[in-house]
């Protein structure tokens, strides 16, 4: 290889590594903000904020995912209350539980950990707790909120994903934004994101008949289906802004496991405007945007008891 | 013209009008349904479904439609009662009243008549009213069910829409649904009822590029502007079903005036698979579920008496 090709070969190295959104970088950034908010916001005489996170059972990596969330929540300086109940725990202990929490004025934000035994019915708990301590945002008020347009709790993941596009596009108006995936978790409150930004937005689905010719119509794509490497090079638009929610652990080359995404990575870097990675894009902002919305809830809580004392 | 030709222009104009959805007949089909449930519900020995609609001020337009609904709610058997407060009513003094509907046991469905006057906030008034007889379905419980795919109230014109669209397509899963025009009151909602429906859905609106282009997709094509023809007979997929919402009153040839769509309706039918038609398509539908919702509300009002009792 002479100098000069290898001059260009770590040129366009660097250009395709510029196109990969940071979301590491980006997320540790907001975990930051609010790391400084939380002590001003405590500077200036107010409660601690606080997240209660309810574990149901032992599911190993439910486990790792509070455990997670309980050191980061430490780490901005917020008060973590954990409550690990035994699998057999019945739906009205959990309601029990919750309404304590609902009442409890060190508490601002309540986490119930998905999955839950097959006893509990999870739309019953998640809609158990209190609209303004809803820091997932799936609550059927928080929900309503969203799609009327009206102020609310986020859920974290699609919140995550808009930050990861406004750190890319200043304005999305017009563009059309096409969502792989309608899950109340992350695909139907991701569409309704990004028409309050003004985009055109299609969400395809398990349903969907033509997915690949309207994947390549986006200027926006979000994928969350759960497939890996479903969307593959030629499902992208030249230039396109890719965020790829998907994790999956698969077997690795070397007899080791790796965690891929629902974008086939190495082809659509190449094609992609912006792409998140994974690991390392969309999934570290789920955590960083739950202690933001608990944050915000702490403030929210805080404004009302100002206004009415 | 032959006796042949004029045959065939006469099987021709048969076989366009059997594409326009009746929506009177669909409605009155539907308003009669209600009727005999009504009876039913109060032979079983349950109060009377009772609807309050609120009107503020005396907008002409607001008060035929409130006018309307009201002899609609008589005429199934359900008990009417109309609330009409001056144009300078306070919103705490609508709110007093819209608290002393929700605990009324003869009152199953509250309904708000919008535009409300300046000094009242209807995203305040519209979430005032108790979900359970939140009868429009404009309330963010009900937005938030809907947006989730659990049951609730769900808004009377898209509703309407959805049981016209029935009319014609017995399952729409994987087709392709366009609805142009994003408000809460209809477009929103539509998309939401569509994605339940298992179509794959685009939302376009004011800030679209390519409206045309993505009409031209659509399987099913649902149009809320208020833009008079905007949609012309080159916007249609063959085929395709065509659900106009919009209504405006324009001058007519003849001095008078005549109601009209968002929908180029002559040059839509010969291209169009089904298509309402102006007037008589989407409008009776509203009132239509407005009463199948106050229904509901009572029954459900019931159901939780029964099964506490």
């Amino acid at each position: 290889m002479s100098p000069l090709s290898s001059e260009k070969h770590a040129e366009k190295h660097a250009e395709l590594a510029s196109r990969i959104i940071d979301g590491k970088g980006i997320a540790r950034a907001l975990t930051d903000q609010v790391g400084r908010d939380v002590a001003a916001f405590v500077d200036d005489g107010n409660v601690l904020p606080g997240l209660a996170v309810v574990l149901v059972g032992n599911d190993p990596a439910s486990e790792v995912y509070v455990k997670n969330k309980a050191i980061q929540t430490h780490r901005v300086g917020m008060r973590s209350f954990m409550h690990m109940l035994p699998q057999s725990t019945s739906q009205d202990e959990l309601l029990d539980l919750i309404a304590q929490l609902n009442v409890n004025p060190k508490i601002h934000g309540i986490l119930v950990q998905l999955p839950l035994p097959a006893q509990i019915d999870p739309v019953v708990v998640t809609n158990a707790i209190a609209p303004h301590k809803d820091v997932d945002g799936l609550g059927e008020v928080n929900a309503g909120r969203l799609s009327l347009g009206i102020d609310g709790i986020v859920p974290c993941t699609p919140l995550g994903c808009l930050m990861l596009l406004k750190s890319v596009h200043e304005d999305m108006t017009g563009k059309h934004a096409v969502v792989i995936g309608a899950s109340n978790l992350v695909g139907k409150p991701m569409a309704q994101l990004l028409l309050k930004e003004n985009c055109t937005v299609t969400v395809a689905h398990i349903h969907t008949r033509n997915t690949k010719e309207l994947a390549r119509e986006a200027d926006i794509l979000v994928v969350a289906t759960g497939k890996s490497g479903l969307v593959r090079g030629d499902w992208i638009k030249p230039g396109a802004t890719v965020i790829d929610v998907g994790i999956t652990r698969v077997p690795a080359e070397n007899g080791k496991t790796r965690l891929v995404g629902d974008v086939a990575f190495d082809e659509a870097l190449p094609i992609a405007g912006h792409i998140t990675p994974v690991p390392g894009g969309v999934g570290p902002m789920t955590i960083a945007c739950l202690l933001h919305n608990t944050l915000q809830a702490a403030k929210a809580t805080h404004a009302i008891v100002g206004a009415s004392s």
